[in-house]
């Protein structure tokens, strides 16, 4: 069932005439309308039963969406979306309306309630969570993105050695990209030594200098045709045993995760989550402080969550991230994370760039 | 009166004991945190009056912030802002605290509400608007933002000749600054011919190349230390007489609303909106589908907003840009845009880059 057989079901069944959609990249699903701004509400949809609107501003006149069937409305001078709404509600009889209320502002729901006499009722992550499951198409988008970001990583590589920075190894994964006329799916970490320790480091705020024998986390994506993938490997240059040591314990832990999916058949995440902290309990390393994963799609975090507040069931066609990692604080850590697709108890790897990565120089 | 002392006495006269920020660039401008992604809440602010805390994640443990009077929570394992809100409202005997009605997400506010037992007070645009008023040093950095801009154009004029595609010009722009450690404001809009009628078009989607006798359109903004410039200039390659003269007549526009300021001293920036219409009018050419300009600073679209429908009135210290353009729907476009800075009825032009843009080959 398409997305749209599946959302007028959803109207009916909730009783509802119509449903708000303001998040962009849920605009751009329905739609395939992108606007320039992703915070700045340059484009709304309306989806009733019968018909689809989207409204966007005389900006974007000329500008041709996918989905022909999607009735579009320019905004003329001065006005706005209400002054459409009103019509529309009036034509057609509306009455109550959903809207994604972990997208809509405070501010803006005001504005709608009091410029619309109708219910307005809020759900939660439909449409985000709709999208966990991926079509052939989008998981195409999500392996070619997967695939140039093992290209891009088996050329950045030859450049990891002492005397590199961090910002100057970023810069490799953009260029690399950007000169393909690709786009990154967020802005490089690449963290050297004690930077490594941090997992969300921000290599643009950072000064590190890759050296004689240097920890190096690498965690990068890939935007093609607006879908992403994402991948973190660890380079150690002369590591000593130690580091060999939590390295290979880590790796250990992240093929069981997988194994895990493969031979215990998990319903949700949140067993998976569970298994996972077991296995850092049993190799007396500290938990990783940060998800075991997230989906991965037109956004770069997105449904599922594998964690172990996640609510979310394990299914086929989705697209996700296993990252299991450990952190010494201010001295240093590592992650593994790989794009997996899951289906029938199977996980294929995504992005699949060798995980053996002792430099010895 | 520095931004604190201001907030204090804002918080004493509106009888809150808090107020919460969410948005990220406010707590980047409070605090000097920033996070990954400014679009999934990696950290909040709380002001009262004898303290602020930031609150953030384990992935953030590490990471230094800059005002060091700033008290930072970082959650424990499965912890969220809740279980430290409690406490800080009990302890503090807390009762009513304001929040960014603009921001917040309408779910967020439900989660507040329902986890707090304080009075929520929604507050449009506060901090927001307080942001408009520049100090000297966010204006020293927005002026080296426009330096580089440009100085990075004069780079990229060099290569505007027919055969190139408007991603490859992108491209050498965004090559420029990510080459001197830099960023780009937002993704360059290069627009050619058809193109340029679209005013924020989006040059990753299209597929423009320059010709013989083309009109170029090109819009970028440099980020320098979190700070933004913002910049149009065109250029016209072999022009005929009525494009040469539709430019005069947009450039003539444009020098008159800067001179509308030294000379005729507007309190409000609604005045200047009202007065470039006319001009438009007089020249018999369509208005400018999009607003006149927009602050520029921190974030490239923020306060003041000059519209017919701005309430802001023109202050001294502010930094906004001028931008008439006129577009002719699937023909050509036309847009001029400076970021200037706004003092004692004076503008002074910080993007300085020549407007004499007629290529003859």
């Amino acid at each position: 069932m398409n997305f749209f057989d599946h959302f007028k079901k959803f109207l009916l069944l909730q009783n509802l005439d119509g449903f708000l959609v303001s998040n962009f990249y849920n605009i751009f699903y329905i739609s395939g309308f992108r606007g320039l701004a992703p915070d700045e509400r340059e484009s709304w949809v309306l989806i009733l039963k019968d018909e689809i609107f989207l409204f966007t501003d005389k900006r974007y006149e000329g500008k041709i969406i996918k989905n022909k069937s999607i009735k579009k409305i320019i905004y003329e001078d001065g006005k706005n979306i209400f002054d459409y709404l009103k019509n529309i509600v009036l034509e057609k009889n509306i009455k109550r309306v959903g809207f994604e209320a972990e997208d809509l502002k405070f501010g803006e729901y005001n504005n709608f309630i009091s410029n619309l006499k109708i219910d307005f009722v809020p759900y939660y992550f439909l449409i985000k969570k709709y999208r966990a499951k991926k079509t052939e198409e989008e998981i195409e988008l999500i392996q070619k993105a997967c695939q140039i970001a093992n290209e891009c990583l088996t050329e950045v590589k030859k450049n990891i050695k002492p005397g590199i920075t961090e910002k100057e190894i970023a810069f490799k994964i953009e260029f690399y990209l950007k000169n393909k006329g690709l786009d990154l799916a967020f802005y490089p970490i690449v963290a050297v030594d004690e930077n490594s320790s941090i997992p969300h480091y921000d290599t643009k705020d950072g000064n590190g200098i890759i050296k004689n024998n240097s920890v190096v986390l690498i965690d990068f994506g890939v935007k093609y045709q607006n879908y992403n993938s994402d991948i973190t490997r660890m380079f150690f240059i002369n590591p000593d045993s130690e580091k060999i040591n939590v390295y290979q314990k880590l790796l250990n832990i992240y093929e069981k995760i997988i194994k895990f999916f493969i031979d215990f058949k998990p319903q949700s995440y949140k067993e998976v989550d569970l298994y996972s902290r077991e296995l850092f309990k049993k190799n007396s390393l500290p938990f990783t402080p940060h998800s075991l994963g997230h989906g991965v799609g037109l956004e770069i975090h997105e449904y599922p969550k594998l964690s172990f507040l996640s609510e979310d069931k394990v299914e086929n066609n989705h697209v996700f991230t296993i990252e299991p990692g450990v952190y010494f604080t201010s001295k240093w850590g590592a992650r593994i994370e790989d794009t997996v697709f899951y289906e029938n108890n199977n996980i294929k790897l995504l992005t699949s760039f060798g995980k053996d990565t002792f430099i010895k120089i």
